[in-house]
């Protein structure tokens, strides 16, 4: 099996965004430094330069919107955030979907800027759909649990049980990870235990007082 | 093999608006029954009670909302155009994508009021992710030759054939629409030849001088 | 002054879409003629036709799209929902917000067709920017306050009055509707007083038990 | 009268995106220095942060979302691009079009963070609804002349003028800009001298072999 990979996304959670988001990045480095868990960070586009120049950490950006560079004022191209230091990015985030044709070709812009893709998806049927279209991981979350205290693990195994099944029926190159919710070693551990890769998480890290304490919760009962 | 399905949408043309829709079914209609090649007609959704009632012919909506009833003015939901008389329903057309989430809550909601399901897509990577989410037909469609003179058949019959086979692939039950600059019997009989079970088509039929004489032309190879 | 004006919109509801509009439409209709007070109906763009050519009644599309007829698949053109009997549109409501582009574009396509048009706002400063259009209503909606128990004129008569003032400013020939809660004759009332031309409104009476008492209610202060 | 100001957007041309806006940014601030007219800078989301630290000059995101900071992945908040050192921004540009509910918010969100707004509209119409919002400027740019060789100043004069008569009606504080195709020193004398504040441009420097040559033309009428 691979190692975990659990992905931070700031949102734009205030306690995530300028220079906060440097005390994110900065305990996901040293928590992945110390446990040998892979992390990456998803910061607002504004700060994906700094982070990605300050930490020794995988930056992904949010969004991605799979044009060519040009005339589309206020979009996001892959080139731009390669150039800030992206090594990849969250797809189709259920605060921020997009249409199958957007998604495919987001897809297929960050392949050719050698970018890792993360689509999040809302149910198993959508998991196997996105799986089609190739990308690294697909992250299924169910919306209703996003944000909550109550993670994908404990309230809903099984639609990662079968997300996990419909992305393997289609592509058994294409990695899963779970998320809502997920706030505990617990909660990753569940989520691995039912086959997937790692965690995609939000809230319980970005919005917390002490985040470095949060991440060691998360990776130790791995 | 089934039957061969000829869709004619009729967008927002003047000419398949209101009244002037009529005469778009009534040539349907005839020659379907003198062909027995069945046919099918999207109309705008102002006329879809009108036609379903006046024409011994499929109809279907042209775009579809994967809500449950509820307060979402403006929204088109399956329980209103399945009351209006529709049989189907296009969906994620070229000029009206949707998300993924959204289309996969379509299809689902399709379902529900036993209305049939086509998902337009441009290439064959999106044909295989609609594919995924169980839909009735793929109807794959390059955005650049819908509305042209040439048709996908003449200007680019690999992605028919590719569209295809990444839908059998996936599900050996979702059958494959061409579409893009239909207009011929030749143009059919190509696309049946790919291993297609119809085609999609719009101002070949519904901007013409004469649609039977159109229709006559595209069922003359079958 | 002019005669006031009640707007029933219908939205998606399932008890106002289909056959079930009618008792809707009938109600309208019925106590329209006994109180002398003006009525109109925004059922779903497929009951447009049937409730126009059914009912004594001015009819309104829920949206409109400000195009000119051609390859929209999936869209709805002044032209269609004129040809289906509509009188006039809504137009951006809260669950159906469009570009201030879009927004002008709609307007003007109304005009041309002779459709009366309903531009909904959120507060008094956009009331003032689709005032400046030249719509023939504005109808001001907190969105907080939408589909609720408590009406705008009992929770915020402030952004009524506000309202009424802002757009008065800008153009003297924009007529103001409130909406948002409005469920009795004190609502209406009250949203009168302060300076409107009458009220929008929907669940209060398309999901009531007997819409005639409701709407005998709602004029029963006027 | 306001010395003249000339924004300069970026969009996500590649000549204008990563490492390459610096050039564009440079000769800005050079140009602005010898020749005492005001300029600002539009670049990408990801490299507000660069710029704004690199070099002396305003800069401006493209677009903003006028929502709080929270659970909005992939959105860009006043807070955020704040923090990165933008002193403004471009919003509802004919690129990235907004809803009138969102346009208001995200000018009541910049104002909240002592942003500057520049909002873009097409037509005296839109001019004139944007005004009433409470900008900094409205720049009106027809979207057909955007990109191209021909100026606004040259190809439709009139549309300057009646915006400039339509924001003045709405609100005496409120200036504008002129944009779509400003490529010389007589573009943006014509400009000015039909009332306006300055010009919004992009191609014409951005893709140009030698920008500063190019803003040295545009600032030699003046």
């Amino acid at each position: 099996m691979n190692r975990p990979l659990i992905v931070i996304n700031c949102k734009v959670y205030h306690e995530g965004t300028g220079g906060r988001a440097d005390r994110i990045a900065r305990s996901a480095q040293d928590v992945a430094d110390e446990s040998g868990v892979a992390m990456a960070i998803a910061p607002a586009f504004t700060d994906l330069h700094r982070i990605s120049h300050h930490f020794n950490l995988p930056v992904f950006a949010q969004h991605l919107d799979g044009i060519s560079p040009g005339a589309h004022t206020g979009y996001i191209t892959a080139e731009a955030i390669r150039s800030a230091g992206a090594q990849g990015t969250l797809l189709n985030h259920s605060e921020r979907r997009i249409t199958l044709a957007d998604l495919e070709a987001a897809i297929r812009a960050a392949k050719e800027h050698h970018l890792e893709t993360i689509v999040c998806t809302n149910n198993d049927a959508t998991s196997a759909a996105a799986a089609a279209l190739g990308p690294g991981y697909v992250a299924v979350e169910p919306p209703e649990l996003i944000g909550g205290k109550i993670s994908v693990s404990e309230a809903d195994p099984e639609i990662i049980r079968r997300s996990v099944a419909a992305v393997q029926r289609i592509s058994a190159g294409v990695k899963v990870l779970a998320g809502a919710g997920i706030h505990s070693g617990n909660c990753v551990k569940i989520a691995l235990d039912l086959g997937t890769d790692g965690v995609l998480l939000a809230s319980s890290v970005v919005k917390a007082e002490d985040p470095a304490a949060v991440l060691r919760d998360l990776v130790s009962h791995l």
